[in-house]
């Protein structure tokens, strides 16, 4: 049976909007994007920014939800945070609708007490989207901020970020004048390095980048994937604690590749799965306010 | 009784070039310095650019010795790095004379077996110049690449690098447009870094500048030095146990303030001394062979 439209999903983050027509079994039947961040237009103008990409869609009166930084400080309206534990039903109850049928995900908060101890937006509809209706799991997420999410029973139950990608991003500058990024991953080295993020704390393990390159046992074409190991070794250090018997992984095909390599050097077994269709169904998902789709 | 000219000292690092005339009580009896980095000058140029800053000071045949990375392999010539222990007899004997009357100092390596562990440059001349005859303590050199140096009577035995100064100066951009630098150091805030940089992994530590902005309870004029103590806060928690009872900490004043006053936080009572008098005394010690200066 042909899937019907059943909803506009976006996924508006800092840089990107993600725009998708999502069939009612969750399927993808057309998607558009813009070079537009929730964070960088001018308030009041995002309602006519959203229109200009899928103003044609909403013909039929679909309904639209949005994740991502659009409902952050200062992105479309500032939508609170839901706290841990969060399921499809709390995400729902917590829509914001922003204009007519256009409706904002919350993000989710865990905190310890009266302290906030973590954030997210937007990796909170991939991991409903991810959910099974039951058991344990833990949803990685991994990026500049990248959040280990573990899922018990459908709900979101505790999470962790990483700035991994941020580190990598200010580190990996200081190095390309010396060391050029190569055509293929120079896995060794990759390995390498996520064995030296786990061996020391991050404020030693890389100078071992140096001592390599010192030493002439990293080449200079080594040092990417070494510095990218490492700090994903790092973020496995800091995060193995979290995860239970199974784990799966949510990202683009290259950095998954990344994170399911260094897992496995660490005894983790991971699936990865295609991050598109968990943001998808996670958006069907909270419209519907269940599991069930 | 005067001190008579004994040495004219240089530590020339990636940078700068700092040149003493060190009278034979080790005090500093002038000084000058140049923009311009050893590994930045082109091969052949190192004694041109030498003779140019302090010719005039050698006309009485004063020994020049040269601590920093003009012994590295992009400097004026490579010298070889020693092997931990290393005292200011073995630091003499490893002089390398690049043209008459002046010499270079090696460096110190620290070796895992057959493999290369840690490396500094210009560092051991500072802890030779502080190191008392006997005993044990930790000297530290806080910088890009901060140094902790174990000194035991009189010979370095071992130290570890924490690349805190190069991943303060890699993240901080990231919040530039948002924070400001404050005119006077917040010192509560500061305090609040170095603890969430000692109770977590820096991955995840880091995250929580971010969590505080958030929450408002990191102000926009907090942060810079919420992250200062935070690096530092995670450096201290990598190194901590190199510390013996007695530890000196060689650097800038306002840097030196940063880390006493992490080091009171963490329990570590710390004195801090003048750079310039340590290399100063270092370097007559290294050109004399023995700690008698």
């Amino acid at each position: 049976m042909t899937p019907r439209p059943a909803l506009i999903g976006v996924d508006w983050g800092s840089t990107n909007l993600r725009a998708m027509l999502v069939g009612d079994d969750a399927t993808v039947l057309a998607r558009r994007s813009a070079e537009v961040g929730a964070a960088s237009l001018p308030s009041g103008t995002h309602a006519a920014e959203l229109a200009r990409v899928i103003g044609d869609w909403r013909g039929d009166g679909l309904p639209v939800v949005v994740c991502g930084m659009a409902g952050a400080r200062n992105g479309w309206r500032e939508v609170p945070y839901l706290p841990c534990p969060a399921n499809a039903a709390a995400l729902h109850a917590g829509l914001v609708e922003v204009e007519p049928g256009v409706c904002l995900v919350p993000g989710v908060k865990c905190e310890d007490g009266d302290a906030l101890r973590d954030v997210m937006r937007g990796e909170e509809t991939q991991a409903i989207g991810l959910a099974p209706a039951a058991d344990d799991e833990l949803v990685l997420c991994p990026g500049t901020h990248s959040k280990w999410i573990r899922v018990v029973d459908g709900h979101i139950s505790t999470f962790r970020t990483c700035v991994t990608g941020e580190l990598f991003a200010a580190l990996w500058p200081r190095w390309q004048a010396t060391a050029p990024i190569p055509d293929a991953p120079a896995w060794p080295a990759f390995e390498r390095g996520v064995e030296a993020g786990r061996a020391s704390p991050l404020p030693t393990a890389l100078f071992s980048a140096r001592i390599g390159y010192v030493a002439g046992t990293l080449a200079a074409g080594e040092v990417y994937d070494y510095l990218s190991g490492l700090v994903i070794g790092a973020e496995i250090a800091a995060c193995a604690d979290l995860v239970p018997a199974a784990c799966r992984l949510v990202g683009a095909p290259a950095l998954a590749r990344r994170y399911a390599r260094a897992l496995a050097l660490c005894g983790v077994a991971v699936a990865a799965v295609d991050a598109e269709a968990c943001v998808a169904r996670g958006l069907l998902r909270v419209s519907n306010g269940t599991l069930r789709a």
